[in-house]
């Protein structure tokens, strides 16, 4: 393994607290990011926000979106930023939305809360350098084909540019199992990530599974090894989304959902005591 | 996908509940599989049971080893078979152990409770074919490599030759992933099994991960993905271990996961009514 | 890795050359093995041979496939044997087929010039005990996920057996890639064995791609990287092929094919002179 | 599959020929691109662009390298990008070298013949428009977990932003396969790639294998199974390159392949005849 200086765990005596916004991710502190994978128009992202703002602490909504072809609905960019930071300020909760180009860093880090990396730019050094140079946290997705190292070395990129406020997402990697679900979960991620490095580990069951049948149980087994938090994609209507229908929960389903993971991490809690 | 006869969940209005011994597995019912990877000695399998039977339901010790070189220890073959049989009934723990060869099925049906039938034999259609004409349960380990529908179709192996008492169970893919992990523990696979069959599901943490620092974490997310119980290798002295030692629990860290395990359960298990 | 001692290359100062009834693999002696997937009738099986006879030095046609399914076609079997026993005799070739059954081992030993364990059966130990206890020579399948070192270890089972004639076939890896072909043929593999090992290296381009329009590149890429020979499925009517049409050539484009490659083998074999 | 519009074979009746400098690939020529993997000083350029000279048509050499961990050699900038250059000049090469960074892609494009995007960037969407905006050439390497759709996709992403000298490059996939090679070279995708689509594709055995031994019969393979060239990494002192030598041949290595590889190739195009 390549030497790692500022994400090991030796680097730091404590767990890295991430403060997006007003809401903190890790050192105990565990935080839901829900909302659409697009933004699709002013109305759609404002009935989202408001249907989660009790069960999540951060609402997500992609604005820029890394399409695999050319042709397929790319975002609303600019517009889409606007709608998302709106719709984030009339219920309270912080936004977290994806830069895909050093060009936008800046516009996108004075819109938003929180800047995420995507998987598909996991080793965009020169993206992980420009959201390493600004001030906003940034949620660090690994890449589908990344190991471990690779994913913390990113981190590194970021942490040597100066932003220490890094939170690692487990998305969900591409191996030869792939007729019921998009990527395989690698949930040991979790553990490892936490023991060997000091940064916050969130999951993403929505991608980590492309089949919202299988969230619930996921978010569970995401939670029960260790996680610092989730980012779940809801919809209001699912069968319209521009993108990642299939894998969208129901407003109502993500609230109930949230309930028992509510219980769930109360006694997983305790047990620590 | 090919077409699922028996296994399918609409083969079978309800869960199937596979008895081992006096012992319940399926349809509501969670069993917990624990013991050492080989059994090595007379002293070395009664002690480890000794140490398991009250947060055990199922002994496990091998006799047959499946090792990748023809000269790493193969496992104490009858011997074994008769130290692990005697180990279980002094504890009152029904037993399980790997079968390798069709011409030792009927030998090992004798002495055992359940046959395990390993990842390497998955697709060893002869081996099925004998399994499933003979009256003890089967815990069916799925391949490295193999697909959720090929593990059900061996599985249909074993119910067509008249055996419909089949346990499946997860034990790690191979993957890219190899640092840190043997294997990558594969938990979406437990509730798309239990959705599309009505086989119950265990999952092997010890074979997932490789690490006995990282069976706690997998095996609470387990469980919280749905299993139906698990399979955990125990061992008193793992620096000692003829086999598996690195990822084996020591006695005392079993016992006191398995109560975290219980109270974990009791809360999933509310939340269902 | 796991030490190697009878298949490494310095077991041996000279490569090993496979005698298969009058015909040699190894040791600068390349053979090309054809014929159908299954053996599906006497006229078939002896058709085939027949329209191959001049371009293949040994015929091969299976008996007992093993198949995903129980439903499938399964072979068939001892007439199967028979068939192919006999339209191999009538064109003066030796025949291969695969074994898939430790109590089959005697009798397909019998009536075939080599035994074929296949990959789903390539760690299955019982069976290539047995056929390390026999003295026809064994062509060894590498397991779709199976190292390189793990298939080394499976011929060391065979070989401290007491058979010391085995030849090693690369017939494609489970990788995410998924689209185009079956399998992900390695073909590093080929002068890696060689390079490690002193057995011959033979290429199974029809399971590698699992499409017959890739045969033809794949079967010269496979030469090209040093194998001693090739495994190419073929099929008089592909449409009608009770299995594994797909990937079947005809035989005209067969013997097109062998053609080509005699030419292309000569250029190569030239240049280490 | 997606849409494929501008890169599907349907789109051009004939291949594209891609013009680098006066150098062609696609439509019958053949390329071989060779150099240091990162330009380290003005005379290891200048050397190694000496000795190969006479056995490529392009050189290459890394200015910009993408490295995992940010404390490894970054490559020397812009000044690497001017020893590059004159290298060429002097030798009569055109010569192509990586861009990782939008902001750099006009510099980048007004030194060099020809961009490569390396396989970290494949799906850095607003790379690809950036390169796809001006007007050298661009090879565009397979990302380690891409589908041969997602590259054609990342193709057509740089032809819809209107440049269509494009060459796609094979340069290995991640698989669990890690003991002998860094990647696993998948030679399948050279004759789907040219059935499917109208680009030529070339084919890197130095990053495919990660060891300077399997160059020779991986890149033999390569052009046996369709290749429009190779990149071949050439270094004079692989054992004091400050990146890849392990996987570097010393240039009178290369020289002594080419000319093998020239009278391999002849004997193939002579069939096609």
């Amino acid at each position: 393994m390549e030497r790692l200086h500022l994400v090991s765990r030796e680097a730091r005596a404590r767990d890295t607290i991430v403060q997006v916004g007003k809401v903190k991710i890790g050192g105990g502190h565990k935080a839901y990011i829900a909302g659409p994978c697009s933004v699709e128009d002013e109305t759609q992202i404002r009935e989202i926000a408001q249907a989660i703002q009790d069960s999540a602490q951060i609402l997500r909504g992609g604005a820029f979106k890394p399409r695999t072809s050319p042709y397929s609905f790319q975002g609303l960019g600019e517009a889409g930023l606007a709608y998302l930071k709106e719709a984030g300020r009339q219920v309270g909760l912080p936004v977290v939305t994806e830069v895909m180009s050093e060009a936008e860093v800046e516009m996108v880090a004075d819109a938003v809360d929180m800047l995420q990396i995507g998987a598909r730019n996991m080793q965009n050094y020169a993206l992980l350098k420009k959201v390493g140079a600004q001030s906003k946290p940034v949620l660090l997705k690994r890449g589908v084909a990344a190991t471990l190292e690779e994913l913390l070395l990113s981190a590194e990129y970021i942490l040597a540019a100066g932003n220490s406020q890094v939170v690692l997402c487990e998305r969900g990697i591409r191996t030869f199992s792939q007729t019921f679900t998009r990527n395989t979960l690698d949930l040991s991620a979790v553990p490892i990530l936490k023991q060997i490095s000091h940064l916050p580990v969130i999951v993403d069951p929505s991608h980590g599974s492309g089949d919202w049948n299988l969230i619930e149980p996921l978010a569970k087994a995401a939670m029960a090894a260790g996680a610092d938090g989730l980012m779940i994609e809801v919809h209001s209507r699912p069968d319209e989304a521009l993108s990642d229908g299939p894998q969208s929960l129901k407003p109502e389903k993500y609230r109930s959902l949230i309930k028992k993971l509510n219980r769930l991490v109360a006694v997983l809690e305790e047990e620590k005591q």
